[in-house]
């Protein structure tokens, strides 16, 4: 069995914590398997990093940023690495470009193009454990790259895709992915398997476990993702191919985002293509856009709401001045949560989004805006009311059961 | 003019410190020449490398280690190549593999084995400076490599080699070569120009300006060295080629070594290749032994008497036990220093071996050994008069005028 584990900045996060990890994969390693260990930098390493390129510029050379932050994560697969081989293990440490990891161009957000895995399959097959410098790789002429934010999950994903592996357990602070936020409600319930669209929906829907890009990678590379603690027992979440089992579960979480901006935007003339242009101006802007509602009222004028992010507002303040000019009246509301009811159980089974609108009425809580998938309900309402929505959803689900 | 400049760990020892080499480079691409920049890590960053690496073992793997500790400097690189761009320049962070410098295999204490050039060459013609990571290089299979201390200094002078440059300045903290260490005789003078081979034998008579290693480089590859400060605007010291100038100048300087020790064998029997056995063991243990003298007393015993490193001390106590075990003698005599009077000059003059002797006497200093070259006369003295015998020579040649 070939398993692929990453461990996070908080996992490796001092020189005690790095032998921990040691000891974990020496555990692993017991039974046999073939193993690659994916680090990331040592907590706070990579900030100092950005830190120091961003006293000479707020807009440093990205090629020479990407040269100095990819450091971080060599030091902590080399320090690993030291630390099994004197634990009694065979270890090699890799950059990006010795584990055979092309990128794209694009500095400081590259994406991997492709992965030679033959170097880490050789020293596997020599009964080495390899241990890769996560977050990084090479252009195809050889200059190196990283690929940004959650860069290391995506390489254990990666790599596991290209070796096949059996498993990719990705290690962090946490147990696993909740039924929700245990800090809101304390009957939260760990997962213990998940769908990779629910993950999705999940994390775009506020948690934060796992970002986006890593989980539509193992989706696409069919790669089975297990996250969990490195710092206890406890088995993780499994997060993989929907199966028939997972049908029977009709709600798996709720998520909470209160970090969303409505935007309301009226009396635009209701010509055809007017919504095509306001979206199409925000995307040429990369802004991303949640939720959108429209509808036209009586004297002809379209209104259009939809959802930001709290951080892209002060540039959808711009885009939309364009608007502005042409009459229309833009307003933006901030004091507003999005809840989410997540469950690949809902494409066979009615009645889940109706189930949602009454617990909130029964809360007494306002539905500022709807939007649903075919495995996620989507419900904007006032921000104080976001926990409470959260709890009343939990229990009208039973997932605290 | 194509210029190699390396600056040393206290010279990018800070943010600030790096901002201020860029303004030297600016001020040197002012002139219109290509620049090459060889950075070693901020000081005090390799220290701390080593340190950790040395947290999970006394000896931590070496590929391991080299890979940990070479990412020093690939953050100055990097950050070098930031505040260039900054600056207006256009810059590129290279690391030893991108600057095709290939070594063999010895970890941690690798040698050049080859240069490719040709990845710089194409930046420099593009106008672009090239900052380099010192210390490092990769094997013939692409595994990171260190060249051991002092071996950002010898990354810039096989650099300087290698594109053919015409210069190669080595920034430190101290302006250049002297005719003696100015904390010894305040009225020691900064040479302008100096021998490869006058520098090679005031740096093993314990002046520490630059390793040999990189000097004997310089001159094997005929590279013109400038060592000067990057603190201020001096001239610093050219090594260089000898000449029939240098020749006209009798003494260059005179060193201090205080850190020898005299090692004396007696009772030996005197057989032909007793010494080649004593000194053969020696080198068996890569011990390396300075001054040799031998003598036979009126007993038919052989004496011999030579010098070794103190560091060397507790090594060499073991190899001498072997002697002893044959009725050999050995004593050891820590309280030595040993002063080197080195000058091309003594070539075509006579008379320079006996006017230190007789300085020597002068000041009532006892003489334990001599040894001499074509271009160096050592004494071994007392330790306490060691200040004493180095004023008193620096002004018997006139060094101070």
């Amino acid at each position: 069995m070939l398993i692929v584990q990453k461990y996070g900045g908080t996992s490796v996060g001092s020189l005690e914590r790095i032998e921990n990890v040691a000891r974990r994969v020496k555990q692993t390693a017991k039974d046999k398997h073939g193993i690659v260990v994916v680090v990331s930098a040592m907590s706070g390493e990579t900030n100092k990093l950005l830190e120091y390129c961003n006293y000479y510029s707020k807009t440093p050379d990205k090629k020479a940023m990407d040269f100095v932050v990819s450091s971080g994560e060599r030091v902590t697969a080399g320090l690993l690495a030291i630390a099994l081989n004197e634990s009694g293990l065979k270890a090699v440490a890799m950059s990006g470009r010795q584990a055979g990891i092309v990128t794209d161009s694009a500095f400081t957000t590259a994406r991997i193009a492709s992965i030679d895995p033959s170097a880490m399959q050789a020293k596997i097959e020599e009964g080495c454990i390899v241990v890769v410098s996560g977050f990084q790789g090479i252009t195809d002429d050889g200059i190196v790259t990283t690929l940004g934010r959650g860069g290391s999950d995506l390489t254990a994903v990666a790599l596991a895709g290209a070796l096949k592996a059996d498993l990719c357990e990705i290690y962090t602070d946490v147990d696993g992915v909740y039924t929700t936020d245990p800090r809101i409600e304390p009957k939260a319930k760990k997962l213990n398997k998940i769908s990779y669209d629910e993950m999705l929906e999940l994390a775009s829907a506020g948690a934060k476990v796992l970002q986006n890009r890593s989980v539509e990678l193992a989706k696409k590379l069919n790669v089975n993702l297990v996250t969990r603690s490195s710092f206890n027992e406890n088995e993780g979440t499994l997060i993989t191919k929907e199966d028939d089992m997972m049908e029977d579960v009709l709600v798996s979480g709720i998520a909470l985002d209160k970090n969303q901006v409505i935007v309301d935007i009226c009396n635009l003339d209701d010509k055809p293509g007017i919504a095509a242009d306001v979206f199409k101006t925000l995307s040429d802007e990369n802004i991303v856009v949640d939720m959108i509602v429209q509808n036209i009222s009586h004297d002809a004028k379209a209104n259009i709401s939809f959802t930001i992010p709290q951080s892209e507002l002060e540039r959808s303040k711009l885009v939309m001045s364009k608007f502005e000019k042409l009459g229309a009246k833009v307003a933006y509301n901030l004091d507003v949560a999005k809840v989410s009811v997540v469950g690949v159980g809902m494409k066979s089974h009615s009645g889940v989004a109706s189930k949602a609108f009454t617990t909130l009425a029964d809360e007494n809580i306002n539905i500022l805006m709807i939007s649903t998938s075919e495995i996620k309900i989507s419900i904007v309402i006032q921000e104080k009311y976001g926990e409470l929505a959260v709890r009343a959803l939990h229990e009208a689900y039973g997932l605290d059961k």
